[in-house]
């Protein structure tokens, strides 16, 4: 069985439901070692992280990525067990086999391949893997991250081996994300009978025009690499179940998807700016999930749009679309940051797959980017 | 003991929580057969009903009203047990004292009272009484118009018990009541993930235009009898409780209370035709509770008026306000109707009570407007 397959095979058999980890790290750290890598674990609560590095200066390319994957949801609807890696018909069946441990795989055999071949490249090759990205994502990149920091270290470059590509292999690369800022309002009012309106002071009406000039808003007009940031409300709830009494109090949660042309704390502000131009009597409680982030241009774009044309003939185009990854933990600290894996198509799904043939490929992809970026 | 007070006191030790009556309609019918009424039972489902009429022709005052009384609550709140009738410091105690076994009283003493004055007076009287005010109102006083109806029985003049004082004996007369039109509104979107607003359909964004609209759109002015007609929303709910979710569907409950100057069915269309304008996908399910009716002027409300001067010394005070009443069931056949009753202050709560000495006063008043309505 060829190399990348064969190792992505041996890591869908450990069953990793996040936040467990089944192992894979310590496969992942037999394989880097060999090949002169110093690994270090980095456990937080009961997440496993590995934090691994070969070469002792210059600028360091850092893979990240994941070891846990997400529930396999009712087994007996897969067609081959999900933790039973399988081939068939070109295809590799298993949980976990496009997100992304077909990626971790490619990321190792790269790096086997290029260390072979330049044993002394210049700059410095990193792993940053952890088994809570699927689940809260509190004790894994976010942590090892801090850690870093607190060590003085940078990350120059990061690949995340997220599953970006739609259609075909390299077809879309990742090279930011919108952020995410939830909050849930809470409008106040006075509760009363409905027979006695003047009394009362009904939440719900006093929010309708503030939550349609929320909704009206434009926020910015996006920009070459980001949509316009989006406003939407996801849950509104008020009322006793009574129809006959006025409550007193509407929750409404809300959700902003932002681009770079905005930050979070203007979209605070300018929220509670319109809010208090209609003259609520309100409670705003906010959540950050995630900074927007964007590398734009540069040597590690660069570096991935020649290494996909040259192993799959493919003009590649750069996204922001999407939900969050860890790349907004890893892009704040100075970080390039792309997102370079398989077709996304099955992910979280009944009967999650990868191409066979796709896994060689995005190795060799990682190994061209490594050859762009350490040597002269 | 003064009789009337002695008559509601034997009322209120009967525990007719709602819907049941506990035999008052049967002392009732009693004290009414002893004056030449004959009494009819009308049951419907477990609701008592009880139809009694005086005279063969000419006229109709009818005393309408209800035995069955709201839940005592918390019954260690009481200062005395809710259904053992107090005197303490001028004041009776006791579940249904105020709403509205008072009035009962009242009403069965003032036609004791005339027609032992008056045993040959012209015209009739008449009592329609139900154990379903409190209740769903389903199998009670719209039940009996329906067959007194059927029996092509109509009535002229209604008296209704209902306790309208605010402050003193016979300050307000209730001369009609706003209408009740509620609905349940579905507002049709397209669920989606948060992070790709473009391939769903908000309902909430949808919908915020239309109900502002709504809860500004001006319905009427009112007119001399009624406030303006009110719109409220009561609940308000939609999201699938996930804040990365567009939920599918907000759902809406309002309610209109209408003055005389539109119709549920103007109503109707005016508020459709909003929604229609806002392009909204939407269903709506109308519910109405009861017709605007009202007793502008006529000899009813002038017997009324003159009766509570004479008793009082109050110039009473005519008023639409407050909720619906059983009048609503009664007034659409052409009746004029009014409520007249003791002070409401303490309907439905704890140590409910009412001036002792008000009672035969009411008693009095009552005697008086059939004194001005069936005498020459």
């Amino acid at each position: 069985m060829e190399k990348t397959l064969a190792l992505a095979c041996e890591l869908i058999r450990r069953p990793s439901v996040t936040p467990e980890d089944a192992d894979c790290q310590q496969l992942m750290s037999e394989r880097l070692a060999a090949i002169g890598f110093t690994c270090t674990d980095m456990p937080f609560g009961e997440v496993q992280n590995l934090w691994s590095e070969r070469g002792s200066e210059g600028p360091i390319v850092v893979f990240a990525g994941h070891t846990d994957v997400v529930p396999t949801g009712p087994e007996g609807q897969w067609q081959s067990p999900p933790f039973e890696p399988t081939l068939r018909d070109g295809l590799l069946y298993g949980r976990g086999a496009a997100d992304m441990k077909g990626s971790l795989a490619a990321m190792i055999v790269a790096c086997e391949d290029f260390v072979a071949a330049h044993p002394d490249h210049k700059g410095r090759i990193g792993f940053l893997i952890t088994s809570d990205e699927e689940g809260p994502a509190v004790n894994g990149t976010v942590k090892v991250m801090e850690s870093l920091q607190a060590q003085g270290k940078a990350i120059d470059w990061c690949i995340v081996g997220e599953p970006s590509s739609t259609t075909e292999l390299g077809d879309v690369v990742k090279n930011g994300r919108r952020g995410s800022l939830g909050a849930t309002l809470t409008v106040k009012g006075v509760q009363g009978h409905i027979a006695y309106p003047h009394l009362a002071e009904n939440p719900i009406h006093r929010a309708l025009p503030a939550l349609d000039a929320l909704a009206r808003e434009v926020w910015d007009q996006g920009n070459a690499f980001f949509p316009a940031t989006s406003f939407q409300i996801s849950n509104i709830n008020g009322g006793t179940g009574a129809t006959n009494v006025i409550p007193g109090e509407l929750t409404v949660l809300f959700n902003f998807r932002f681009s770079t042309e905005v930050t979070d704390s203007e979209l605070r502000q300018r929220t509670e700016a319109i809010l208090d131009a209609h003259g609520l009597d309100y409670a705003i409680d906010w959540n950050l999930s995630g900074q927007a982030f964007l590398t734009p241009s540069g040597a590690l774009v660069e570096a991935a749009v020649q290494s996909i044309r040259e192993v799959a003939g493919v003009d590649t185009e750069l996204s922001t679309a999407g939900g969050t990854s860890d790349g907004r933990f890893i892009a704040p600290t100075g970080a390039q940051v792309l997102e370079l894996g398989p077709v996304n198509a099955t992910i979280h799904k009944i009967d999650e797959c990868v191409r066979a043939d796709d896994l060689p490929r995005l190795a060799a992809m990682y190994r061209g980017i490594l050859e762009r970026l350490l040597l002269d």
